[in-house]
């Protein structure tokens, strides 16, 4: 039997499994506050390539950045009832606005502030007051902003990256002159976010609508993306909103049209979070810890030089720098290969163990036999056992190694997604398949709200999304006799 | 006489002045929260650049980004005495986790947490609390971390970029086995802010350290880099601070030593902030706007297609774009040139002064002209006039034209830092050069506490530094007889 570096496996339990991996990879550890977590550096670098990888894809389709404040006004967030509602359950206010020295030497909140303010929770409300002013004519449409920020909603059962009461996003803002301009914008950041999960982090995806029930609150249409994590529960990758003029009208977002009248901006608004390197690890995540596409992997190749006694370590160092130099003039996706030498005076099997956890896609062990015959002894992440290559070879051949891991991860995620998503027909099929399975029931739905309540609280399984690919299919709806509906998704869900 | 772009000019009023170049150039506005500003997108960017470079400094000195909550529990900043007392005036203080409606529909603040909670005016506090789990041994030392974040303090006086509420930044968090290598991090970091100032973003500093009074809350040693503004103000454009012992006392960072016995670790902290735009902004800029130096500059080249009626747009477009290609073909500090081409539908001369304001470096304008005798017509952000230049010639020449742009932007900053840094050798020639003047008063100061308060409260002058370059000198105190000090500068100050 092969022994595993995280215990308890993905089969033993999912949940404690999924803990272990963030611990031994070092990801992020939770925070002394309630709900929040520290994202340590491996986990950061995870962020800081999406991160980078993200923006640039969201800088070239023509939106440029920009900061807002973190703290709302209330009345602010009073003015569009639905996004109120939304949000008031999770909200952090703050109150006043400076601290004093009580009889004791114990602190006390001083300073009352005239207005209470919510630390953000999302910032429509912010900043569709602030595209009030910018925004006097035809001429200043579209207007193409995005903010990357830290938001607060609380948590009350948090998870690390899943749910947390801080974490940190990207969230676009859109003004538009027409309703189809608008909608286009949100149908064409859908896109993008489906294009960068499967390109570049590998996670194919569903891509749909919410039913009403499950829409962003003062949105018109909420698109998602929906991804499969290895215990068939699904996880809500991105959305991208159509806000109509909902928020337009609340912070009077107007401008002088074409024909020298004043109209009301069409908004869209779209965000992803740090729960993606939750869905990196539920879904590419392997008995022996993290696994992480090269794209998005901060390193590509680790070099573990092997030196027994210190006769030949100048040598072995050497030939190890001298790799990783040459490793670093390849390319793959325009950027250099991220190479790192571990050096450490560490067993080698603990040194490999470490960065095997870390989901580092290839490992190069040299050694005295390795420089002697110019070659190295490759491991790649996702398959077992080793190879020797000529060292030539290996720094010829890298580029397409991380490329073939790269689409491997990509097919055996859709692979999985495939075959965890069971056609249904009837009410019955539908309940038995959530008793004893888990993954995404498609189904035709007439989209009856009471039905989709009934069915979120006796089975915990809700309406994932109206797929967009088959969305004017129909069908007779499964839990109504002489009734039609659309294909929709259900899943339980993180 | 010339007519400016900026009214009022510097020297009619200059913090009117500043205000007027952060409206022309777009960089930020006030936000309704009070002392809170949108850094806009050109502002943004502008920051962006900062980031980009001084992480890449930060990362190859040694350092890993992480990300530490926003929150922290009042309990943990009760354990550093010092640095409460520093920032409780300044607290934003969450104490609610909901909000509900009254009778009325508005909302109130409800569900008041157990513990209240600070939004971080600094890190040290929580870092510290984290760092002491994650340091066990002197095998975990050096810790070397940092974190790019928002921090809360509230401002009376608010100005934008230099003093507001919530502002962006870096802070560094360091943990060392011994003392000496802590105060050689502390040195470390002040000497890569001073070479990123002053290479980067053309800023001439003195390095020194604060007297006790200026001192960060909880240190034992700030560093600090004082630059010159244009009215004669010093601005602290950067701190690393060596804590001594303090907050790994407070917050229980112990090691197993070498000799296998518990110590506590040496810690320091290092910042700087997005009022370095307001340092750019007060240093270069001149009566016509912004002037970037190009290695900040979002962009470095812009090319002012020149119009008139159709039969040539198309012609002159197709120039201008191949004049981009090629200038982006040319590296500037090993990156490609930032070129834009702004084809909107405006008059020429109102085009060449947005970029102008926004403080764009090279600007270029091609016409029928330029375009039948392959040329450009090359204006200078930092000179008058245009020259008429080859496209070949421009092409090959705009690094150098960008390197010497940079040059002459610092040569310029050090020459006016120097011209008005004034050696006073008495307590009247002191009181005389603050009533009629302003800049760095050089002085010798035996460094009494109650005259550094005095000079304060009736002059408005504060100690800036204890300049490094000079620590070791000695003379007559400007202010008592028969006492001797060490060379320092006092100013006016943002």
């Amino acid at each position: 039997m092969k022994d595993h570096a995280i215990s308890p496996t993905r089969k033993e339990n999912y949940a404690e499994w999924y803990q272990e991996v963030i611990r031994q990879a070092d990801l992020a550890e939770n925070a002394p506050v309630r709900g929040c977590m520290i994202i340590k550096p491996w986990g950061y670098a995870i962020w800081e390539r999406i991160q980078k990888i993200l923006d640039g894809q969201i800088k070239a389709s023509g939106h440029c950045n920009a900061y807002f404040p973190l703290f709302i006004p209330k009345s602010f967030l009073e003015k569009e009832a639905a996004h109120v509602e939304g949000f008031a359950t999770q909200c952090a206010v703050v109150t006043h606005g400076r601290l004093v020295k009580d009889g004791d030497g114990k602190l006390i909140a001083a300073g009352p502030l005239e207005e209470e303010l919510i630390v953000r929770p999302t910032s429509e409300t912010i900043i569709g007051s602030t595209f009030a002013r910018w925004i006097q004519s035809y001429r200043d449409l579209p207007l193409l902003i995005n903010q990357w920020a830290n938001v607060v909603r609380w948590e009350m059962r948090p998870r690390l990256f899943l749910r947390t009461s801080e974490f940190l996003w990207q969230e676009g803002h859109t003004a538009h002159e027409t309703e189809q301009e608008a909608w286009q914008e949100a149908r064409a950041m859908l896109e993008l976010y489906r294009n960068f999960l499967e390109s570049d982090l590998a996670l194919p995806v569903y891509c749909g609508k919410k039913s009403q029930a499950e829409r962003f609150p003062g949105a018109d249409e909420t698109f998602c993306l929906e991804a499969m994590m290895q215990d068939g529960k699904a996880l809500q990758a991105g959305t991208s909103h159509f806000l109509g003029r909902h928020f337009s009208r609340a912070y009077d977002i107007q401008f002088l049209g074409r024909q020298g009248k004043k109209e009301l901006a069409w908004t869209t608004s779209w965000g992803m979070t740090t729960r993606l390197i939750g869905a990196l690890i539920m879904v590419h995540g392997d008995d022996d810890g993290l696994v992480l596409p090269p794209t998005i992997a901060p390193t590509q190749v680790v070099i573990l030089p092997v030196i027994h006694g210190d006769d030949r370590r100048p040598e072995i160092l050497a030939y190890a720098a001298e790799l990783k130099k040459a490793l670093e003039d390849q390319t793959f996706d325009k950027e250099p290969l991220r190479v790192l030498i571990d050096d450490r005076d560490l067993r080698g099997g603990e040194k490999f163990w470490h960065w095997t956890k870390k989901g580092v896609p290839l490992c190069l062990e040299v050694g005295p036999r390795e420089l002697d015959s110019r070659t190295v002894s490759l491991r790649r992440r996702h398959q077992d056992g080793r190879e020797s290559l000529e060292s030539s070879a290996m720094i010829a051949r890298a580029p397409d190694l991380l490329r073939s891991l790269q689409s491997v991860l990509f097919q055996r995620a859709m692979d999985f997604q495939r075959s965890r998503t069971q056609p249904i027909s009837t009410y019955g099929e539908f309940v038995d398949f959530f008793a004893h399975s888990t993954g995404f029931a498609r189904t035709y739905f007439c989209g009856n709200g009471d039905d989709e309540r009934r069915i979120r609280a006796e089975l915990g399984v809700t309406l994932r999304c109206i797929p967009l690919a088959t969305e004017q299919g129909s069908g007779p709806c499964f839990c109504h006799e002489n009734c039609s509906g659309r294909p929709v998704l259900w899943a339980r869900s993180y």
